[in-house]
């Protein structure tokens, strides 16, 4: 079985770029025992995988140059000599970025398409759906009334995090890039109000004037500037739900601001970093939760789905630029 | 009766100075129906005072210019008109910064004095013990075993704060700056290593080499590039207690330094900025432990007597050069 796979050609220094990486084709041996033959239906782009293209050691492995790309994918089951997969069942699993693939069985999790569609997984009955639903239930706690304030709020995070607090009673506000996003963020995800950081003169008052009982929970995915103005913003016992900081992922420098901690301090503030995997032993819970809300109408979603296995690295290469709305996904 | 109190002249910028005290004379009136008249006898000057020179709102309400300062003080009670206290009595209040004072009997506390000198009711059991107590049990939360790092080690509360988590099994390592500190925390108040921060080369070296599993717990009194040094040897699921940043106090600008959420993110950091009086109604749990672990010889505490009422200034500027080891008080 040939296959095209996608490698690492080089690490980025600074924002990627198109030559970081290379098309390569492959082909496959024959599946043994327990294995299972793969045909990729749709490929996760993630911010975090930008981390993983450097040679430092993180929560997730460095990719290796020369090696396949790697990250979420939904495949098809094309041939499988594992008891668990049968023919034409959908799977997820962290695969590499390629058309086809071969996988141990115990490595992969049958998919409902049931359920729904199943680029779901990929997004808000995945990773990014989960991530939103561990940072506002676990971290952010929002009582009623409270207000959240969310960054990167048109993301595949910002978008479900704004609408699980929004399901607890709190008053949602959310930062985005453009008036296209904050529009929809506002008239088909519910949120209460929305900030374009890019026409805002000054940000911190801006979130001033749509927070006007304060922020008592700051659901961060971007860092920077917009978090800076964000912190100026936060009530006494706010809490930051620390979930990512992709304006910072492509700086080559040790990014430089305000001194936070002053802030943090006299306002009594507690913040928690974390990661999805944290959670992982009640992913079940949190993807019960969701499938409900689903179903139910009271969580909407969003993807922006690009075409075509050879623009994996543009679709890639545009979360940084924000050509997103929701989930960003690549049908194979 | 006439006393003397200390007014704040102006406002310092930056560093504070002499000239932003001014001493006046004051003739007190009679006391009435349940006020007490009151002889100060030890006098608390603290790092979070600088911020109440400001005209900024923070969680301790300003002083005025032209009026006394005000804080944790020791007096014995000289006359009474109430029920609560007798002559001769040791009370607690936060008081003008004056020889002698009237204060309604609700405001104030009665001590012990023969629980433990009257002085330790401004330290060890007075408001830098309870801020030890509660960063360490309920905010950093040592396991055995695991690493607390501990800036401001030779101050109030951080001899405190490494002393207790010793006691719950935990490896202390401080960080101060001289060696006389260094050798005072591990010969007499059982830290398991100090570090120089003014002969360090590199702080983050130093601190990795005293901590080689590792920071669980940063225990943070001062902030700046101490505290940045300290974050980038934290572990996974570590903890900052944030208590202080006195480093940072007298600075005119927004200090700037190296964006630290990126790191408290990979690293799945927890951080709670505290103040005391959060936990205002647990203080006698509090004051339970550390009265129990004092008595016990568990605790050990000193402390930096400055004598005269006339070196209340002197004694509060010495807070930001370090004079100090130990809580700093002024003996009236």
């Amino acid at each position: 079985m040939n296959s095209r796979q996608i490698v690492l050609a080089s690490r980025p220094k600074g924002l990627p770029g198109y030559e970081n990486f290379r098309f390569e084709n492959k082909v496959l041996a024959d599946i043994i025992e327990d294995e299972v033959l793969l045909k990729a239906s749709f490929i996760s782009v993630d911010p975090y995988m930008r981390g993983r293209m450097n040679d430092v050691k993180s929560y997730a492995s460095s990719f290796q140059v020369d090696q396949p790309i790697a990250g979420g994918v939904i495949a098809e089951v094309i041939d499988s000599k594992s008891k668990s997969f049968a023919k034409s069942d959908f799977v997820l699993g962290n695969l590499p970025w390629a058309t086809y693939s071969i996988e141990k069985g115990e490595n992969l999790r049958k998919i409902d398409t049931s359920v729904a569609p199943a680029s779901y997984y990929l997004g808000i009955l995945g990773m990014p759906g989960l991530t939103a639903y561990f940072g506002i239930m676990d971290i952010g706690k929002p009582k009623t009334g409270e207000t959240v304030l969310i960054s990167g709020a048109a993301g595949a995070v910002g978008l479900v995090a704004g609408q699980i607090a929004k399901l607890q009673g709190a008053y949602v506000v959310g930062i985005a890039g453009s008036d296209e996003k904050c529009n929809l963020i506002k008239e088909q995800f519910s949120f209460d109000d929305a900030i374009n950081y890019n026409t805002s003169r000054i940000l911190k008052k801006s979130i001033a004037a749509a927070c006007p009982n304060g922020v008592d929970i700051y659901f961060d995915n971007v860092g920077g500037k917009i978090t800076d103005a964000a912190i100026l913003n936060l009530n006494f016992h706010s809490r930051i739900v620390l979930c990512g900081q992709i304006s910072l992922y492509n700086n080559t420098e040790i990014p430089v601001g305000p001194a936070i901690l002053p802030r943090l301090l006299t306002r009594s503030v507690m913040l928690q970093g974390f990661i999805v995997s944290n959670y992982s032993n009640r992913f079940n819970q949190g993807l019960e939760y969701l499938a409900k809300w689903l179903g139910e109408g009271k969580l909407k979603y969003t993807e922006t789905i690009i075409s075509g296995f050879d623009n994996l690295p543009e679709a890639f290469l545009g979360l940084f630029s924000g050509i997103n709305k929701g989930k960003m996904i690549v049908k194979i």
